[in-house]
């Protein structure tokens, strides 16, 4: 999406925030949480065109309510140990507004969310190792938006190991291909387009190392942001309609199987919805 | 998958079985029910090669028990009126074995089942109408085996009109687009990976028109078949691994979120899952 | 890219103009030729963030120098009659320069431009018929950037029928596809990436029809001529290069075949380059 | 393409044939060439399933006449110190043969050669070291046949380094991604359709290690060769033909450019080709 001058993009970025709060070397690496990391990122590289706020895991219905959500152009999402302890109302509920249009970005572990499971479709299982591999994290889409004003490699010293098989549909573009001192390999940053909305995985990232402070790690979560955000002029969930011949632009809502041969329904004669 | 001499191919057709039962002109049309036409639409053009069998919703637990399902390597999918009716339990079970390894073939108004919701992570609708368009068939792709054998275009005499927007991930690759005499355009042949599985989805077939008698029809979906049906030696779902630096081949079960910079674990150290 | 309030992108467009002088039906529709046509539409929809000239293959060097197209953000092509008097040189130029960075909008007719063949690998070729088709112009990609601000579907009441199979590669991302009156379809609007470069690829367009006075049409280009601008800091040829054992940033030079297994080479000892 | 019992599928394997006249430890490594170490890995894998034969560049015509092209249904091609002396009419007919449907797989250094750049429309460069790194060989697409049959990863001792990036169109299919002991990564196995024939490009293979004689290397290549020849019925060239409304099965020649608003035309009116 453009970055303009005009109204600032509203960034949400959601944390797990456990980490943190459990293990003194993560807190020691991130005293301020991971998401405020990850938040000040954002603000470092895009400036006034966002406004950046948190919500967390802990917070009511996790900080993600329908009025918020839909206030909402870019969520960011990082979890790993409680993946489970996020309600499956609020997954239906981002689902559907990635569907519309808002934008995502998941982060590391984050693959193994339930919203990242829903929105590929696959078990997004991969082969792992946390023994401070060097990453390095190469182009490989130059004309890519997400792939501006980083080094080719970029240089992580230490970081946990993602290899592949990484079970995820055939990514719409692989903008990055990692490898790690052990040999393996990741695509560690790809997009999809799910509905009317825009995705961006990005792998480096973990609570053991100080990844989210590492400046190009920032660069390209801030072009992921902005790349996500929706070009389109409105939000809208992608929906089923009947459209009568030669009128290309009236569609009508869906009166159920059974009634599918009687044209035009006025009523429902549904069977078995 | 190369269909040779050896043992057949263990194909299921199963059947939502609805519309036959309650409509006369769609049992006039299918005096055998649906399921049946497209059983001898594989037969026809795969014979000896194939051994097909037919499961249906009103089957106990829809015909489509772990028993039967590990015996089963292509499963086509028809369904329409009773969608709410699948058991969330066996969608899953479904499921798992297409990320194993099961073949899919999907069919028709089989785009709005929950299996090839959940396959995609989209909402999966369109645009439609049943108002006896013509459909064309037209090739893409030259060189897939799923467009073999077939004329450029087929043409369908009558049909229900998809139209775009087709909710879908982009598909791995376009075999076949169609045209409606309406206008309408849709992707109707595509096909997708998820995890070691290969799934078809084919859009023409319908209850209220003899499509699944068309013989060119029945060619496209016997060659989908033959074409999912995997090349893998086994069966297996995708897993999440530990490897040991310099150990490629060994990977060790998941011990949680909260352990995994303790290595080598040998007793789970779970906080949060 | 993104358009901003920065220096104007600079927009060549190239016109065979031949049709305009030979063929009084053209010279009615488009007096002005149909490069003007064109270049009316980026105005009127990118206006001071575009800066558009014109060249023409009549001019010297079909007005395609080294040195302009060294000062070119985007070239549009539009060729028909005379696309064997495009000089090899200057389509090595222009091929040049798109693999280093420069956008392409290709035109209708274009498809079967000595550029696009080079830079497509295949044969272009399609089905055609010049018979007052009315063309249906549907949004598959509803998320893309040249997608936005355009009716789904856009009607062109007369268009020559451009149809399957196109032999192009497989498209980076389809945006459009058009059906025809006649029943045909065409990928009508589809992305590629080559080398640092974007390219889009747009049918609607032609000689015989008032095609380019199209709001939606032109809208259509001037959306591709804003997305193909690079996002790359600096224009840069890919190159083969050698790089040392943990010298990732500094590459040297190919010293010719037969030399690759001494290293450092300081002198070239080729055989056979 | 399906390997059955019929008649067997003819292969030519294409060698430059230099480094081992000129280079005494590329002779040693390569007694009797790189070529028949290529012909006796496809041979070892395929048996009777295959034809193959060899075509070398110092031969009348490079062994790749029109004839000899009519007849074979997959070609590999190794070259790399000698891509310049390859002649430009060979390397249209090979190109040809292509687009019709003869199969192609491209070894290593073959990245370079006329008909890969040709085919590709790229410069096809990429990052290079000879220096015994360690190549490790990736499975990122599990379903695909190529990948059937070899351990993941595939374990080369020795290997010259290709890097990313590589300029390449974007791959239909990625099913390997290689690293190398120095950090670089590479999309080593990856596959293309063009026109009606399909192609498959692997890197591993040098003629400074011993890699053609490789167990699981030899594997791919023969699963390569397997995989591009043609499912169709037969070889045709992609045409450019009209056809009139309603007639959606019997082209007509083009007639030029200037003519195709008169239908139907039964004399050529061309100005301009």
């Amino acid at each position: 999406m453009t970055i303009t001058a005009g109204t600032p993009l509203r960034v949400v970025v959601w944390g797990e925030n456990r980490h943190e709060q459990v293990e003194p070397h993560v807190a020691e690496l991130y005293p301020d949480g991971m998401h405020n990391a990850i938040k000040a990122g954002i603000e470092e590289n895009l400036g006034a065109a966002v406004d950046v706020s948190v919500a967390l895991l802990d917070d009511p219905e996790h900080g993600l309510t329908e009025e918020r959500l839909a206030q909402t152009d870019v969520l960011t999402w990082w979890g790993h140990a409680a993946h489970g302890e996020v309600s499956d109302e609020v997954v239906e509920r981002v689902h559907r507004h990635v569907l519309s249009g808002m934008g995502l970005v998941v982060l590391h572990s984050g693959h193994w969310s339930k919203i990242f499971q829903k929105l590929m479709g696959t078990s997004c299982t991969l082969r792992w190792r946390s023994e401070n591999d060097r990453e390095l994290v190469w182009t490989v889409d130059p004309t890519h938006p997400i792939a501006q004003g980083v080094p080719h490699p970029i240089e992580i010293p230490q970081q946990e190991m993602y290899g592949e098989q990484f079970d995820i549909p055939k990514p719409d573009e692989i903008v990055f291909i990692s490898s790690f001192s052990g040999g393996e390999v990741f695509r560690s940053g790809i997009t999809y387009r799910r509905g009317n909305g825009k995705i961006f995985y990005f792998s480096p990232g973990d609570q053991d190392f100080p990844v989210y402070h590492h400046k190009d790690v920032r660069k390209v979560i801030a072009n992921g942001v902005a790349w996500v955000a929706s070009d389109r002029a409105e939000r809208a969930e992608p929906v089923l309609l009947r459209y009568e011949t030669g009128d290309f632009f009236n569609g009508r809502g869906y009166q159920g199987a059974m009634a599918n041969h009687e044209a035009p329904v006025t009523e429902a004669a549904e069977v078995a919805e």
